[in-house]
């Protein structure tokens, strides 16, 4: 029997959608039974409509709506770290108990938003997307990788998983940015600790359903349209 | 009489550092009283010395050391926005104690975090330091600032702070990344309601005494050492 109360995920196969897709599957939610895939094409220009922007209003993806809210009501959450926090906390998985292991993830769920996440998002703009070959900003955005891989390489030769002994929000938040390191100027081998954690984690049963999770969907992205959508003037209009 | 149990900022006066050095004083702490801050000079390679590592592995200001963590014992900790999150669970303040708006504050401080303070950044970058004036990079990242902005000033035509009716972490996160607005490209009057806020916001005693915290150590950077610790090959090299 198809539950009622599906929780709503408003997304698309990207490393931000990655991190929640796969967060759903771990949490024993399972796809099309208590949640639902809603595709928004960011290369056609969805995240723009009047619709998602009342979820989203950064008109970026991912975002949820969970009918059963914490006061029982329906709640709208836009940023995938803010869901993946409500999410471990909604299950009372993968976000530790104690308060000091609770910030050790919390620690390195923030170097993944505030660092790898957005420093891998420009190279990839660099390296794959943008128009012109910049040779200065492909070099920092490629030497940056490189320095956060090492540092994931340091934390991962003294623990099993990224915040110490057990798998949490924060290797769920990781693992999706890494998985193009071919494309991002990284030899993985160069990071052996990193590299072990990466084929574990790929391993998981929960995190390869969710990976697949609309990425039938993904074109790649050679026309101008959506060139347009992504990186061009119509990212920038003010919204009214 | 002064408090054994100082709390050790580490720190420089960037918008990052002026986030904790802001909480501190907003939190009701005060500087050289309740606790302390321990430049971490950025230009000189501070943040590459092996006793800084030990708090920060990813070599970034700011780090905390609070020598009663949460179970009596020091802790550590690193990421201005975990930072945020402990000292509002330590102090009882800036962040709701409903779970409906503290999901609303976690998801614009992720909006700070994943967004606005890394995009930011990288507008400094091509705006302010790079050594050559690359058109596509200062034009992506200025227009990239225009939208934020813009997203700041929708929710502030309907909200007297970032994420509601109170002043919180998002407020306290945010701020010190818009204080240099005309570096960044940005007509502040284009987006009123952000003025509003950002006019209250500076009014705020603590924000006044936190933006000075070390602000007079900070040199402009011109000079080529420094620049190579920010964004040369030293930035780069791989750990030990």
């Amino acid at each position: 029997m198809v539950n009622k109360n599906l929780i709503d995920v408003y997304s698309w196969p990207t490393p931000n959608g990655h991190k929640v897709h796969i967060m759903m599957e771990e949490c024993g939610y399972r796809l099309g039974k208590d949640w639902l895939a809603h595709p928004i094409d960011i290369g056609a220009g969805d995240q723009f409509k009047a619709e998602f922007l009342v979820i989203s209003p950064n008109n970026k993806i991912p975002a949820i709506t969970d009918p059963q809210g914490p006061d029982g009501k329906p709640i709208h959450l836009f940023e995938s770290g803010a869901i993946l926090l409500y999410l471990a906390a909604k299950t009372g998985k993968f976000l530790p108990k104690s308060t000091r292991d609770k910030y050790e993830v919390l620690q390195w769920l923030m170097f993944q938003m505030g660092g790898l996440g957005p420093m891998l998002g420009q190279n990839h703009h660099f390296r794959l997307y943008a128009p012109e070959k910049i040779e200065y900003a492909i070099k920092r955005y490629t030497n940056e990788a490189k320095r956060l891989y090492g540092v994931l390489d340091q934390q991962l030769k003294q623990h099993a998983y990224i915040a110490g002994k057990t798998y949490s929000i924060a290797d769920i938040a990781i693992y999706p940015w890494t998985r193009n390191w071919k494309n991002q100027g990284i030899e993985i081998d160069e990071y052996p600790h990193f590299k072990q954690w990466f084929e574990k984690i790929g391993e998981r049963p929960a995190v390869k359903r969710g990976v697949e999770v609309l990425a039938s969907l993904r074109k790649p992205l050679h026309d101008s349209k959506a060139r347009e959508q992504l990186f061009g003037s119509t990212q920038y209009q003010k919204r009214i």
